[in-house]
């Protein structure tokens, strides 16, 4: 009898959770919406009863190592719990894995989403074969994450991997963070609709504007607008490659990482924003000074280049990273 | 019989070598100079003959478990060859290791002295106690180091911390690296002269300009200008502060690290840029956002400060991290 976990991936908007063996193989997947309004009680109701129903199909076929958890946030690493969600408000300091652990009666690990994005990109995805690697995922914000040796760095206290809030910009736009110039407010799907409202704004002339009155103007048709040729669209797009080239140089420069991988909506982009951002790693990475090559496999100069690669795992790069978690104890 | 290693800090000018017991205790100690221009073969040789000299004293009083070597530059970490050193031309692919190993016919490890100097103060200085820590040392570059887990941090292939690349002004001042805006080039020695030369240039009333015609205008004048209250020395330490600042708050977002430790000469001027430094860090750090206590050593907001301390070792903390290196093994 094998062993598979349940990973769970609790966003604000959706909550998904799946049974993932120790092969890697997706056994089965569900999706909920969060009703965040209705408290988190009930959040936490659903989320249990949605994973002992799928729990109650592998009784005596496989055998339950345990639940992960990902969760946009910071998580105490000594304690294991939640101490902020920008996503999930009133749930500071609620005792998320406790009280799921009393429900199902299994152990639960708790961990930030793009940590376990990171992971399970490690495990199945574009770091497949690297022991080390580097994640962004480019969403409503800029997570980040990384996995050292084959574990997720956490630091010293759980709080490591915001990689979303390396400077590109010193005097750039402000960040909810309290800093300016953010990689977040520059890569972010956030940041592609507020820089197609800027170009807006200053009355250039662009396919935008036949969405401008539209409230879901969205970085996917900002995105559809690049890919038609339009100039104001390109410019974003050759921004955000800039800023995550400058981002992803200093951590290279300082961590000399094999892989970085990209994930997140803003990813699918990756052909308007990757020129760029490669261009840029090339002209700020101290060690892949005119080396890195596009595809990501090529070597050369001083030594290897390192890869910039998108995700492989699409949306579902955190949840086989939360069902990981319990299945390397 | 207890053990002993010889650590050798080899730079562009000297050339100095100690030896020190396993329990950190420094038992000899000398220095010469490098006299590069007569060739690395010549070097080498006062290296092997000093070293030979030196543990000839412990002959059946401690037994030597290795060489390790700090020098400025790239080093695979596959082969333990020095690639290439800013400081020591023609000395690229020159066989360090195995020259200095055929002669004295013990181990030999070779290591970037920025490293080595982290490892030396994790081990007995500043860093003391943590198992991980990020060192900066600024010289005539900027320097960097990181100890993750009790080891140094090489990366993919030995390239790792390079700290000093980190970016802190996208359009800055260009850097012998490629890019432009580098911390090197706000924060070593090399860049407080230019910023004083600037300055002068500009015609500022500044203390400095008595010492304008003089070939030794160095990092220290402008220090002790800005001791004495001359406004625009005092400007230029601010500025290597926000600089610091800045890229400290990156790799704490990055890395969550307990401790960084600044050392190498500027950081002789601690009380003139540390004030902007915490206060760029205070504005710049996600995690310790309002938090960061000056001394290093409160707590409080999120969770705990993280601590950015002077080195404790003075010039001595890469001898000590390179003789750490093979009582490590």
């Amino acid at each position: 009898m094998g062993n598979y976990a349940i990973g769970v991936d609790l966003g604000g908007t959706n909550l998904r959770i799946a049974a993932i063996d120790e092969g890697g193989k997706m056994l089965a997947k569900t999706a909920l919406d969060t009703a965040v309004s209705r408290g988190r009680g009930h959040v936490i109701d659903e989320l249990c009863r949605a994973t002992e129903a799928m729990q109650s199909n592998f009784n005596g076929v496989a055998s339950l190592s345990g639940i992960g958890v990902g969760v946009a946030g910071l998580i105490d690493s000594e304690s294991g719990q939640l101490l902020e969600s920008p996503n999930l408000p009133g749930w500071n300091n609620y005792d998320v894995k406790g009280e799921i652990e009393r429900r199902i009666g299994t152990s639960v690990i708790l961990e930030n989403d793009a940590n376990a994005a990171a992971l399970g990109e490690q495990w199945l995805g574009a770091g497949r074969g690297f022991e080390s690697m580097g994640m962004y995922t480019l969403g409503t914000g800029v997570g980040g994450g990384l996995v050292l040796n084959g574990k997720i760095w956490r630091g010293w206290n759980g709080m490591a991997g915001e990689l979303g809030h390396c400077n590109v910009e010193p005097g750039g736009h402000p960040c909810k963070c309290g800093s300016h110039g953010c990689l977040e407010q520059y890569a972010s799907a956030t940041a592609v609709v507020r820089m197609a409202c800027e170009a807006l704004a200053t009355g250039a002339d662009t396919q935008l504007r036949a969405h401008s009155g539209n409230v879901e103007l969205s970085s996917r048709v900002v995105y559809e607008c690049a890919i038609h040729g339009d100039a104001v669209a390109k410019q974003i797009f050759e921004r955000i490659g800039r800023a995550l080239g400058l981002a992803i140089a200093n951590m290279v420069n300082a961590l000399n990482l094999p892989i970085f991988v990209i994930g997140g909506g803003v990813s699918a982009a990756w052909d308007a924003f990757s020129p760029s951002l490669f261009d840029e790693l090339r002209k700020r990475s101290f060690i892949y000074a005119g080396t890195t090559s596009e595809d990501g496999t090529g070597t050369g100069g001083r030594r290897h280049t390192t890869r910039i690669m998108p995700a492989l795992l699409a949306g579902d790069s955190g949840l086989y990273g939360a069902a990981r978690l319990p299945l390397m104890l």
